[in-house]
């Protein structure tokens, strides 16, 4: 992709440069250049289009391409001109002033208007597009217009050529199974009282019978994964601030469909006097003032679960001999706002899901995943006796900061477990109902975690989703116990009354 | 109190009411003064202070005090007048205007500037409030005058006599324990990484260690307490939107210590990209924007743990039989937003509990209480061997709407469950580490709930804290396993190790 980056900028100088014209004028002509074209291939390097000697300062146009960048062209000049001019002359340079400072980049397409943070206007013409930037010295050192290149160059990419799509490759498949049921099951445990709709969006309650199965389920994955494969119980918190989200790649895309957290501004009982107030007098909660009341989002609610787990781990070197550290973690509640209308309890905004996590060198991480993915098929084929199949799928961590396709190392990815649910028909979407991940060196470098050994630490996770596995189950099964699997039934024992209501 | 209701309000008629002024006049001065003492003890009947017909209208101006008041009197008044017109001249009331409403009542003291709803302006003079009120017909048939009454009547109450305080009547006291451990666990479990702060206020992460001594706790609950007593799991919403808090009373008082949660707008990617892009460009999240791009606060994270099972029941009639009805909850976080400043594990934001709820008629529910004081007092004695006493405080569903002293119905309140931490001293606080509650018919009448009998339900709650039990267990009996209680560690087996850093 064609590529310009075009600044106009001043050091600005302590006293006037004018007396230094010739040393300056030899640093541009031999020093610059050897600078300028260091790293970058041959016809690549930064240029000095144009300098200029002020009364408090000297100015440059920077031209360059991909390589070595205008900004970054700048930002070396600096240290060695300064060496110069503060040795001979006793000129300091007191900093970098931007007069203007442009990307152009070559798009099929005009993007239309976007509101970018340092961009101040944009335009298309000819195939290509052009952005003024508005920066500084400090975002020229923060690297502020590299991250505008790299967003727009996915921009321009994703308008060009499309979404990837999701990836799908199948690894497995059970053999077919009889349909023995082809009710919807949640509309049949609505029926028989097992559950009701909860008072807020895709949530549910749950009766005895309900949190029956969900306990069984969870008793089945300690005693014949978790406890056999070694993995200890932590609790991870469940209120999730914008800094794991950072650490985690979740803040690059993750913002619609989050439940977000505003604490109250104070705790002062007379600030929130006149909410009580009105509630007291009108029996109605004044929302739109208690909005006003509340502070900013200080983060959201628990969304993909492992990623505060890492704060665990954050900043720590580790002996080598405790890897693989395996842990999980089953101590709440996860929130989506999911897209709008009716569903059962396949599709919820608030669910319950054990959390597997795992982490070591690449290939204790591997291996952990496939001790994982014996035990998954030994629970869903003998035990829970389903149809059911798994396939190499666009990885979480990357669909979750809204990128497609797979991972770069073809090692790390995601498998989805999915089933076929009987009452959508022969040809109906499979569930996905659990997943097993390995995330790379993701999470141990946004974390910054270390090996005692400085080997590269990799870590995987995996998601038990307990209203996913009872859809399928139920949905494969039916509601009549006397109809489940005979290891199931063991399992699970009596199930309980549920309160019938009149 | 002394009270004065000063309403001028007319009725609005179909047509010239004068041709029937003879028949009004009849009306006010027989049927409209039986029609106005119905139910007023001798003296304290409404009056008609004034009358006036004119050309599309009948006004009035009636005073009154607290028991037949002004606006029901108007009320009273339009149904038989409107017959009478109706009959014999063909005339209709068309609706209630009100010119004019004032409440005044007296006060030792001025209350200062409020923003009451429909309370359009307030003074006082002369030991006086005077209340002017902005409302029209609907807000009298909804008895919102009688909402700013006993709204100001408290407010009076509070500013005169100061507040009740917290109610505290000692019920039981165990023997004085030898102190074998002095220091705070909460730091020692630190220094031996049974946990680290976690990255939100008030909030922790829990190692295997910490994780394993709450799970005992709740085996023992499990096992001594809630299925020797018949109760059965269930699994309450986390995500509390207002109706449950308006039918539990909460939306009175808790506004000061809610995390509220706000849904996104909408789950277009679109409304979203300026968000995602300020981050990838900056790397700071942009929270003033965010909260511009999110909706209304909904309500808030799980506060008290049992109103939501409530939704279960909401409008239901039981069976006789069913009763008395036993359930728990163990399935997520609780969120308060605490006092500021650093707390130990015995203060958080993000804590676990097992909420245990029972309904029934009065007997069965104080018989349950029992049961479980019972079995409570066997574990904290013959398991965990602590050092604790039980109190009768103010009830949490009182407090928890910013009201103070007993239950006004003696059999039901709260009993706290204290007791010391050896680290704070010979005189420090006790830690309230449990609670068990009876709630009266508060929850099944607010909730709309009913027995087929007909009997009167109460219901009642309590909720055992996993971090308070962590920091009383361990602030008495230390970190070190061979120190613990036999029983206790029968029931803990092996301590997990821990995650070691370097």
């Amino acid at each position: 992709m064609e590529l310009e980056f075009r600044l106009k900028a001043a050091f600005k100088t302590s006293a006037d440069p004018t007396t230094a014209r010739e040393a300056i004028e030899n640093f541009i002509n031999n020093d610059a250049v050897a600078l300028l074209s260091k790293g970058a291939p041959k016809g690549e390097e930064a240029k000095i289009e144009n300098w200029e000697i002020g009364s408090d300062r000297i100015k440059f146009t920077i031209t360059s391409g991909r390589y070595v960048r205008a900004h970054d062209a700048m930002i070396r000049l600096r240290r060695p001109l300064a060496a110069k001019l503060g040795k001979q002359f006793h000129i300091g340079i007191r900093g970098i002033e931007v007069d203007d400072f442009t990307i152009s980049m070559e798009s099929e397409k005009d993007l239309g208007s976007l509101k970018i943070p340092h961009v101040s206007s944009m335009e298309y013409t000819d195939g290509k597009l052009i952005l003024h930037l508005d920066i500084g010295e400090s975002e020229m050192e923060n690297r502020v217009p590299d991250r505008i290149l790299t967003l727009m160059e996915d921009k321009i990419r994703e308008k060009s050529y499309g979404a990837k799509g999701e990836h799908w490759d199948l690894l497995w498949q059970s053999e077919k199974k009889e349909i023995i049921f082809d009710k919807d099951p949640t509309q049949e445990m609505m029926r028989l009282g097992w559950l009701k709709r909860g008072p807020s969006r895709g949530q549910w309650i749950h009766g005895p019978q309900s949190t029956k199965l969900f306990r069984t389920f969870e008793k089945i994955v300690l005693e014949e994964l978790l406890e056999p494969l070694g993995y200890r119980e932590m609790i991870f918190p469940k209120l999730i601030p914008w800094e794991v989200w950072k650490r985690s790649g979740h803040a690059k895309g993750v913002y619609p469909e989050i439940y977000y957290v505003c604490p109250p501004k104070t705790r002062d009982p007379e600030y929130w006097e006149e909410v009580a107030d009105y509630y007291k007098v009108t029996h109605e909660v004044p929302t739109k003032l208690i909005k006003e009341k509340i502070g900013e989002p200080i983060g959201g609610l628990c969304y993909a679960q492992c990623p505060p787990f890492w704060m665990f781990m954050q900043g720590e070197t580790i002996p080598t001999d405790e890897f693989p550290i395996k842990v999980f973690d089953r101590s709440g509640t996860s929130h989506r706002y999911e897209s709008g209308g009716i569903h059962g309890m396949e599709r919820v905004d608030e669910f319950h899901r054990i959390e597997i996590v795992w982490l070591g060198n690449k290939q204790q991480t591997i291996e952990a995943a496939n001790e994982l993915h014996e035990r998954y098929m030994h629970i869903f084929n003998e035990i829970l006796e389903l149809e059911w199949r798994k396939a190499w799928v666009t990885p979480w961590f990357m669909a979750q900061e809204g990128l497609e396709g797979i991972a770069e190392e073809r090692e790390a990815g995601t498998t989805d477990y999915e089933a076929p649910l009987p009452y959508r028909g022969e040809d109906g979407e499979w569930l996905e109902f659990q997943n097993v991940s390995i995330n790379g060196n993701k999470y141990p470098s946004g974390f910054n975690v270390k090996s005692q050994s400085g080997e590269e630490l990799w870590s995987g996770c995996s998601g038990v989703g307990l209203e996913r596995w009872t859809s399928v189950f139920l949905a494969q099964k039916g509601l009549n116990p006397e109809n489940w699997p005979e290891e199931f039934r063991k399992r699970i024992g009596e199930m309980p009354e549920g309160i019938s209501f009149l």
